[in-house]
């Protein structure tokens, strides 16, 4: 058996089908360089802190470094003007940068891969990159909290029917309902900070799987970029992904955040709700409905969730059953990776500006409380605190609802004998209920009396906010 | 609380770190004419159907017919020839040709959404993009079995140790290991012959989601454009993606498939094992090991599964929680749905070029066979012939292996006498063991028997390729 | 180094964490037959088939058939009635069967094993279990989508907002939305009998992964079992769990169906919506509001959609990197492949009866039709149908809506002079408005006037609904 | 339209398919207790605190604290002795006890609920599951970890072929090769640190959603039960499973980990490796073959990762679309989390015993490391050091190889004339190579001459496997 060749008239089949032949679509495909080029910064540090490195070990001498720094510069120059001939021959950022090294300045470009080899190069290259793109996301998210923070504050007090099972349950107030969003950035901050120390560690020096036979010093070369350490052991260094990994999985439980708020600025968005509007630069129209406003950037906020789900089972199986150390696949980790973030970017900044652009509608959110006895709650509380078992509070309240649903009122509308009356099943609960009860089924009394650490009361909202500044350090 | 301003200093926080203003940063994210420009065609194709039907049914004039073919064949030209000028601010495909429409040909070019929206617009232009794409692959795919058959059958004969747990199992020819390949792509072609009756349906005519109040012909318009048949409710055509899932997973399916393919000959052309060798140009080389030649093709393909998973995960989670009918979050499905197919098809060419390129090393499949007592089955099926139950024959050859190995030798070395001491704890083994054992033993008596439809007999791989041919129609 | 003992101290450190020997725990870690026991009737009917064959060709003799035949039908009523005694040391269904068979009527149950291997066995064995559980699921579709029909019929004329973007969009009747999930039903009966049709084939004869050396008619003993065929390479047939991950996708795709049915009908009986109420039965309360009516199925069906995804996720990254043929990674295809049947199963069965449980609240739906200018699309239509074309028009009501939006009232609600005065800035609009324009603001109006075929008109449902039954078969 | 009765023939086509009721059905479904009670430990644990805080709080008496104390010990007995009896009718582990509880000891029982709801209770009940999960899984990890450093002390220095692209890449020790996956392990257990830390922050307070009118002090009862903290925001409280999806995540990295642990195990099993051989306990054999030894163990840990992935993703499409606070959706949360835990408890402990019965194959090891030119980096890097540049000396490398291979001989069979001719083309090499030459080329000087920190040296071994269990802590 022996290659296809230009006669072989089996491969002559598709061959009709297709401008581009074979060899050049297999160039294509192994090549990395249309997606790996954004790291070419990050590749260019890390080929610097290397040369530096290599000279002061006297590996290369202060005349190749000279030359390499000399190129390094101009070649960066060139890719931030776009001048740089980005080539598919060269297969991917490292060797386009080495051969312009080297068509730049000679030999000493010829000498900088002493030492190293591609495998942990890509690898320093995308740290790198990571890092960075953490520390962006980290500022964002901040962003997105102190206005959140703002706009919390100024809605401490609003009463919104809080939802379980998308039934009213009990008055919450807005700026409680905005700051569990604030609670779950926390944690995404927490992990991504987490993430960036696993992340932080120099792959460099591991060279193709197993170290290199030059005196190389790694710590040198960790100090120079930054990271907190080095990876201990040289196979592991080339192969590992888990950082691309598990920064996937923070953005996914993010973006799952977002999606959750989205759903509900949707929801309140939706006429029969209309406890919000959104600003109408983050809406559209419609092509045929002359009436409509959609809420698009919420909707796609929730669309891109599972783009971003996606990139995190791409990467899982990815690496799944790869002998060590590097194989080619490897190769697959980078578009989800950039994707992600990049969603993970943008939805943040939108976001931080979009809730800024709502528009509450309080008496709205006030009218819905009306609609599922929001204070049964309170009414059961009031019972047991004039001793009534728990239990049976609940059933003599469950009966009250029931006796107020047939008459289509509010348990707030009954008299004091009517609310009793519809209560004389349970044995203790009618004789506890006195005048004083008017106040427990308000919904302002509600949202005063629960007034403990992560309660909705308007006071407990604005001490928390207070704490959650500090939190910031802002 | 108003919308942010160029004074709120919240937002400006993290203004100066990027240089796109939130308001065309947000133009970008809903827009999406940077990926469903590639739609274009099957738009026109949409559009020019659509005015037949309207003008056929006096919808819209005769003149205003000619205009817009008049148009959309200049636009046409514009787009092949790449002069066309793609706008953000058109969103999309549809609008960016719409707008031009009626810039060239004016009020007829208004008149063309007459009865319809963008939302069934969009749902007729994926599914005919799908269609194109099933198409090629169906093409791709017989060509790749049909280079599969062609191998086969040159190694019809050709020894191959079978495995089992990755432990050497019984004898195989080489062309029988291939055909099951050939299996697997035939099942693929018949669920992609199964997606595309159900992505060739027309949607059209749904307008927004109710339908439209014009006298439209929906079966005209699916004559025209070669569907099967129309969505029978118009809520669903505009919000089913079921087509888009099931194309994916079936993608999914075949690229597992490959992988496997792929992860056998990486095995294969490992040095220990040595059975084969890929062409040159399928590998790569290393930028520190000066003697590595690495199968990138196949590993590549082994890591794009893991790509193709994650866009299904992504569709699916797309799709899951939405009510009826189109929402913005359906924008996401096109970006997985191109890469899906984009990568299959890529992969498919390639793959059908590189399976002629293989170089057999039969020396090696041969050595390797003597290493796991690969026709120990044919000894046990042998004491089954001569009347021992199969589960005492399995305990006898049990000992006789264990006997072998001992020794270090293979089952084949052993004089009929040391064959029949091995076994003699087994009762009615050793009495049964004849000279005809031998010819059980050998690589090719154990190919050879193996002679029923799905077996690995020579004369059935040969029968099982031309069945193979038949049913190719090739 | 040397295997663990009782006195080394490495594996002593968490010895006193877990009563369970490490030595158990493998056994317990590698053995199915707590899962797989549930294919024991398929496990059966495959040994009796595989019998049958063998003494048909002169393998077996007759005696030993009859024992087999007799063995088994004792086995049977043990594992019916619970008396079959399962046995972790016998790892799995087939063997712990086989043993006792041996142990009911000796050598004729160590013959039952001839030509063929557990790997052909138990690809069997999942076939044909997969093959009842689709069937049953089949029948479960038609009967849920009978019960939408009859429901749909008693709608077939009662308007409901129709929504795009959670944002009221144009009237529908209710009967017209439940046939969008008729709709999704019936390519999911499709679906599963294209899944079917890849399931019903018979691995069996494969042997380990060769085939055998005895004479066995594949032919006879797929048409004992009602296979379509057979499976056409014995590699192929024992590796293959194509048909696991296809019946898996299919699943995943009916539940987010029934996913996206679910969040509908939480949202229509959240209290703003209120557009339906669900049945006590598929509600429950809470243990602490006494108010609370929850509809706890469908936000459980929303959830288990998850589950099956996961379900598919982990098949798809089972298979994806196993060379050929049988690996032990295959045994943990079937507590996935159990679950989505189970999970869809159920879900079925309780969706079809839930569907007959909604009260419709019809007024509500047409008090919430009032709050989106849901006829606006109309009034643009009635316009081209004036001659206007159609983007001017659509400009020309957006303009009438922002007017009645100012003024707080519908479009229905202007005099046809103040319709006329809010569209004056587009010119031809005005002076098309006449006094018929009334009629096409109405919702009936609206309704009736989408009557093609998949419009929401309700002429158009009832037959939509007449069809329907037809490819039903009821 | 009414709920279905027993006469509605629609619904009674697929009752004569089912045993059990449909009203029975949705009680399993929606019931918990069958998966739930695993947690029976940890909800009383949390009753216990919450009950000791309402009476310190003066909420209940002190008599109703001692009685449900009692009454708790009793129950907490009866279920470790199996004498308590599980009820589908009371829905889950919680309402079980509970009605235990006031069954046993009256009005007390029926008071505990005072100030908290399911919705605080179950989160409360989940986070100390998982906590004690975590602390599990940290002192299995360690225990592995140990174990791979005596194995890898024992092997500092045997060498073995390193791959890439499963290519033989340089020598490596089998030692080093093992702590690579010493420093997996090591990220795995920071990552379960990590998000043991996240998981340890008390929701009991939050209620049902909105906190409680009851004056509790959260801090006491977070103190009591060891949390780190409170959970800052009620709605959040009860709504946030992020602590689920974070652990399957690091559960997901760490089976990976395994995985392809495994794979290596499996390839290096395989009779053409032949590097080491697994004990028998942890293999089994075939039905069929009766020479077969497999390693089911690792192939199962192969499997077992996918099945932790689809966990992964149940749970990310599970919260993805939930508007807050707690929707009957979570209650699918459970079951991915408690396999995934078991799944990983498992496999850890089975590895940690499994890789001390690895026997190693040191002359296959070597044998193999001479198929590959294994020290042609090595070559190369002596070139450099004599002046070569590093391009132009892996430029004559490659040249030295193709002579080498078109020989049939590796590189340290050349002569150094041999050596010299093979590389004339690359001006400046021949001449740099001398006698020392020969040393560069052995197996021992490559291993040696990596001799920096994460080098493969057997001196560096020595120093990683010291440093390893100081951080260790052993």
């Amino acid at each position: 058996m022996t290659d296809s060749t230009p006669n072989n008239p089996a491969s002559k089949a598709w061959s009709g089908r297709f401008s581009e032949p074979v060899s050049d679509l297999v160039k294509r495909y192994t090549a990395s360089v249309f997606f790996d080029k954004r790291m070419a910064e990050q590749d260019i540090r890390g080929s610097l802190a290397h040369a530096r490195m290599l000279a002061r070990q006297s590996i290369i001498s202060a005349q190749d470094l000279a030359d390499i720094e000399r190129g390094m510069s101009q070649i960066l120059t060139e890719i931030r003007s776009g001048a740089f001939e980005w080539s598919l021959d060269a297969e991917d950022v490292h060797l386009n940068i080495e051969r312009r090294l080297t068509g730049l300045v000679g030999d000493a470009g010829k000498r900088l891969h002493t030492g190293r080899s591609r495998n942990d190069q890509v690898a320093t290259d995308i740290r790198l990159w990571l890092r960075d793109a953490i520390d962006q996301i980290l500022l964002l998210i901040a962003d997105f909290q102190r206005n959140i923070l703002t706009i919390a504050e100024e809605h401490a007090a609003t009463p919104l029917p809080g939802h379980t099972h998308l039934q009213i349950a009990q008055p919450v107030t807005f700026g409680h309902h905005l700051l569990a969003y604030f609670e779950m950035l926390s944690r995404d901050a927490e992990r991504f900070q987490d993430a960036r120390r696993r992340t932080n560690r120099l792959p460099l020096g591991a060279a193709a799987l197993a170290g290199t036979t030059f005196p190389i010093d790694r710590a040198f070369v960790a100090s120079e970029l930054g990271f907190e350490g080095v990876c201990e052991n040289s196979l592991d260094a080339v192969s590992d992904r888990d950082f691309a990994i598990e920064f996937c999985a923070a953005v996914a439980i993010t973006m799952t955040h977002l999606s959750r708020l989205s759903e509900e600025l949707i929801l309140w968005m939706s006429p029969r709700f209309g406890f919000i509007d959104l600003a109408d630069r983050f809406c559209t129209g419609s092509s045929i409905m002359p009436q409509k406003k959609n809420p698009d950037v919420p909707e796609l906020v929730r669309g891109k969730t599972g783009r971003v789900n996606g990139h995190l089972v791409a990467l899982l199986t990815l690496m799944k059953g790869q002998p060590l150390a590097y194989n080619k696949d490897n190769q697959e980790d980078k578009e989800p990776l950039f994707d992600a973030a990049d969603t993970l970017i943008d939805t943040l900044r939108i976001y931080a500006d979009m809730v800024t652009g709502i528009r509450v509608k309080g008496d709205n959110m006030l009218e819905a409380l009306k609609l599922g006895f929001a204070t049964a709650t309170d009414l059961a509380d009031y019972l047991v605190k004039k001793g009534l078992p728990f239990r049976d509070a609940h059933e003599a309240v469950a009966l009250a609802v029931r006796a107020a649903e047939a008459r289509g009122c509010d348990l707030a509308d009954f008299t004091l004998d009517e609310l009793r009356a519809s209560m004389h099943e349970v044995s203790g609960a009618a004789e506890r209920l006195d005048s004083d009860v008017a106040s427990a089924l308000t919904i302002a009394g509600s949202l005063a009396a629960r007034d403990h650490i992560g309660g909705t009361a308007p006071n407990q909202v604005r001490q928390a906010i207070a704490r959650a500044r500090l939190r910031l350090g802002a």
